[in-house]
């Protein structure tokens, strides 16, 4: 059926984040509906956010156009441009290579969820606040200076 | 700024549908946000449908996977399986080549929207239904005997 039961989709609360940059992801659940609907041009994953979660570390891809879709509750985009409220139906894109390091964060006392559109994996993910780096091309996180966490 | 204005991104209202197949469509408004935002990697539209509209003839593509999301207001998923109500937050997704022609319908009193995610004019579009084809290498609809329409 090509509508989506959710209940369907293994849901995940994993993160391949090293130490205690893991901590603001804590309260991330991520369905990857994509690969679930075997879709191939493009990667789709509904996440809810518990209070106080975000939805990852400030980034930025250089290789791979990000967009997301509120669906329900509250949450607070924060980038380079300050604070953006969003809510249900507020749709945001993120450019590759835009050099706006932006994450979703859930400040309200209630859950919230959003659907994000992307690939995975591929090219470099830019951390700006922290001494982190995503390298593709190995495959793994990375201190910004390119050596390898422990 | 990420977050979308959409009274900033040109609103379209045209079809390529030739003759009377337009008329399903009359009361589809297109924003193109993908393009206005400058994304590669995949397509993505804001689509409002008025009252009595369709998103599309029935069809279904060899070579794009589609995923829609309902923001607002209420559809009926029109497809192989029957007819699926579709609200705010649901998802469908359509794997290329699935062979399971689709549109969305607003049956009800009231403008629903949604946004659609995939690719633009590649390959092959089949509408079940009527005699219509896309014949994408040549950019063109084409009678389902692949003659060209007037």
């Amino acid at each position: 059926m090509p509508k989506l039961d959710l209940d369907t989709v293994p849901e995940r609360n994993t993160t391949g984040y090293p130490g205690s940059y893991a901590d603001d992801v804590a309260g991330r659940f991520v369905r990857r509906i994509g690969d679930a609907a075997r879709l191939a041009d493009f990667g789709a994953s509904h996440v809810v956010l518990r209070p106080g979660a975000a939805s990852a570390q400030r980034h930025w891809h250089e290789e791979e156009d990000e967009l997301v879709v509120m669906l329900w509750g509250e949450a607070v985009l924060v980038d380079d441009h300050g604070r953006t409220p969003l809510g249900p139906g507020d749709i945001a894109v993120f450019p590759m290579n835009d050099g706006n390091g932006h994450r979703i964060v859930n400040e309200s006392g209630a859950d919230c969820a959003f659907l994000a559109i992307g690939r995975d994996g591929t090219g470099v993910v830019h951390y700006p606040d922290i001494d982190l780096k995503w390298n593709g091309a190995a495959d793994r996180y990375e201190h910004k200076d390119g050596s390898a966490y422990d």
